[in-house]
Formats: structure tokens, C-alpha cells, sequence
């Protein structure tokens, strides 16, 4: 890693950070400047615009997020195995508050639903991807014969989203103590669900 | 109705729809009086403080969602037709957009999660207490001995509030045609695999 990787990569994950914990549409150039004692004119010189920034904060994060969970997970058996393994790997990536503020495309969803623009767009780019990972292992699931043949992935993928999203609102807004408990029985209930019934057991 | 209500009244719709486009931390008393080419003293009088404005907002949006989906869903009758009536009403409440911004308490969620006051203290009430509704209804459908009695009815609210922000989700933000009718088969698994089966059918 050259001094000037190593450069650029403290500087988006300090921007990640701090958009993680003021949003973000907060994180301006002028902002992380402030922040890191760095001059504004160099930031922009560098990233452009805030609108880039913000971009390259949401590439930034997704590729930590494939790293700590994608990646990890494609080394599982495919099917049922692959996907117990990305809910495990996300629940821990939510609880462990991989930000501060925590998983910034959770707060970026709502931040930036109703606010068309090139960072609206590449956010909707990363969160097809993650929402076709799961349903692509649910599908590999289906044709190794392990899941019903007329399940629907893309309704697996909603429904597992939903639980991860529940889970989020009920540990970190509501400290729910059973939070995790419960999205890890929606997401065995789904699971079980899916399998066949006429195969032999195990 | 008398003039100072109405005019209260006025004002917090307003409040309401502009924290539904900028985001609650966005709603400050200067950034209404602006809106409202009010002067921002009066205002200041009226409210005291940015959080106390805030709180209020939270408040007449959770009356608004009394009014459009608690309230007409108590004259269905227990049970069931009950938590249909309040999924269908939560679908609509979200998809008309009730504010421009979409639905404050969502994204006032992932906003305030990690901001501590009392802002996020009313807002993680109001929350509580939908949560609470879900939960209830579910039990009143136990008790009328039409769910399972071993069914959870904190696990159902967690379901099916997981249902509803993944619907959210890929409505608002993926504009997923598909978003509505899987959350509907989603909300209907739950209620399948909630009943009792040992009934004779209708």
C-alpha cells in the first residue's frame, strides 16, 4: 500500500465515520475539513464535490461491507449454509456498530429516499446488489434441490431484509433486549419455510 | 374549533412536512420561520426551544396516524380483521405519502437512534406504544382462541413491523412495483402460520 492509498483511505474512513453519525447530507467538504484539520481547498481539489464525496463514502462502506460480510460468506456451502452465514455476519456487523452512528446505508435509505441525485443513485445501485446476493444464494438454494422449486427469491429477499431492518429499529432505537433473539427465529422461520418437505432428513 | 387553534394547528402540519423533507434535526425554529415567514421570535415564544418543537411534531404526526390507521382499525372486530385492517392502513398511511417526505416516524428512526435526548426519548414512546398495539391485537387473537396460545406477540410485532420498513424500502427508495404485493404475502404468511389449525374451517 503506497503512503498515498494509505492517505486517501484514513480520510474516507474518517468521512465514513462522521457521516455516519450526522447523516449524510451533513457530511460536507467543509465539514470533514473542520474535522481533520486538513484545508478545504485540498479536500476539494481532491474529491470535487460534495456530492462525489458522499459517493465515494458509499462505495467506501460497501467495500468494508464485503469484506466483513459478503466475501466471508461465498466461502460457505451454497444455499441455506451461504445464507445463515450473511444474516449471522450482517447481524454482527449491525450490533458491533461497524460506524459510530451505525450502518450507514440503513441511515442513508431514509435520509435520502426523496432526494433525486447522483448519491440517491448510487445507493440504489449498492442496495440492488446486496438485495440480489441474497436472492441469488436463495436461488442456488432452489436449484441444488434443497428449497421449494416455486419459492421467490426476490420475496425471500424483501422479507430477510425486513427482519434485518426490524432488528435494527428494535436494538438500537427501542434497546430491545430480545431483538436479536427475535430476528434470528423470523429468519429461521423463513428458512424453514423454504425447505423442501420431501426429502429425507439428514 | 377557535382561530388560535386553528393557526396552532396550521403550524404544526406545516412543521411537520418540512421535517418530513429535511429530516427532524433539520427542523429548527429559524429554519420555520423562514418557511412560514413567520418572525422567529413569536415562534420561539410560542414553542421555547428547537427540541420542544421537535417533540411537538413527533406528537401531531402520531395523532395524524392515530386518526388514519389505529382508530378506524378498532371497529373491526378482534383479532384478525383487526391487524388486517391496521397493515392495511399502515400500507396506505406510507404509500400516499401522508407528509411529501414520506413517513416521519421511519425516518425519524434511523435519524435519532443514536442522538440522545429527549426528542429520541418521546420518539422510542410513540414507537412503543404502535409496537404495543401490534402486540396486543395479535393477543386479543389468542384469546378469542383463533391464534395458537404459544404464539409470541412481541415476535409477530417485530415481524410485522419488519415487513412494513422493508416495504418502505422498496417502495420509497428501490421503487420496486413488486414492494406492495410481497409485503401484503408476507404480512399473510404471518397470519397463516399464527392460526390454529385445529378449528374447523369457516
Amino acid at each position: 500500500m503506497t503512503k498515498g492509498t494509505a492517505t486517501r483511505d484514513t480520510i474516507l474512513l474518517h468521512a465514513t465515520e462522521l457521516a455516519s453519525r450526522v447523516g449524510l447530507s451533513g457530511l460536507t467538504i467543509g465539514a470533514l475539513a473542520d474535522d481533520l484539520d486538513l484545508s478545504k481547498s485540498g479536500l476539494f481539489a481532491h474529491f470535487g464535490s460534495k456530492e462525489a464525496l458522499q459517493t465515494r463514502v458509499l462505495d467506501y462502506a460497501a467495500s468494508e461491507f464485503i469484506e466483513a460480510v459478503v466475501r466471508p460468506a461465498l466461502h460457505e456451502p451454497r444455499g441455506e449454509p451461504r445464507l445463515v452465514a450473511l444474516f449471522e455476519r450482517w447481524l454482527a456487523w449491525d450490533r458491533n456498530g461497524s460506524f459510530p452512528g451505525g450502518c450507514v446505508f440503513v441511515a442513508a435509505a431514509s435520509e435520502l429516499d426523496d432526494r433525486p441525485g447522483p448519491v440517491r443513485d448510487r445507493l440504489v445501485e449498492l442496495q440492488r446488489e446486496w438485495l440480489q446476493v441474497l436472492a441469488i444464494s436463495f436461488q442456488k438454494g432452489i436449484d441444488a434441490g434443497r428449497f421449494k422449486s416455486d419459492a421467490d427469491p426476490a420475496q425471500f429477499a424483501q422479507d430477510v431484509h425486513g427482519v434485518m431492518l426490524a432488528f435494527h429499529h428494535a436494538g438500537r432505537l427501542m434497546a430491545d433486549p430480545e431483538a436479536e433473539s427475535r430476528a434470528r427465529r423470523a429468519f429461521n422461520t423463513l428458512i424453514a419455510a423454504a425447505r423442501r418437505t420431501d426429502l429425507p432428513s439428514a
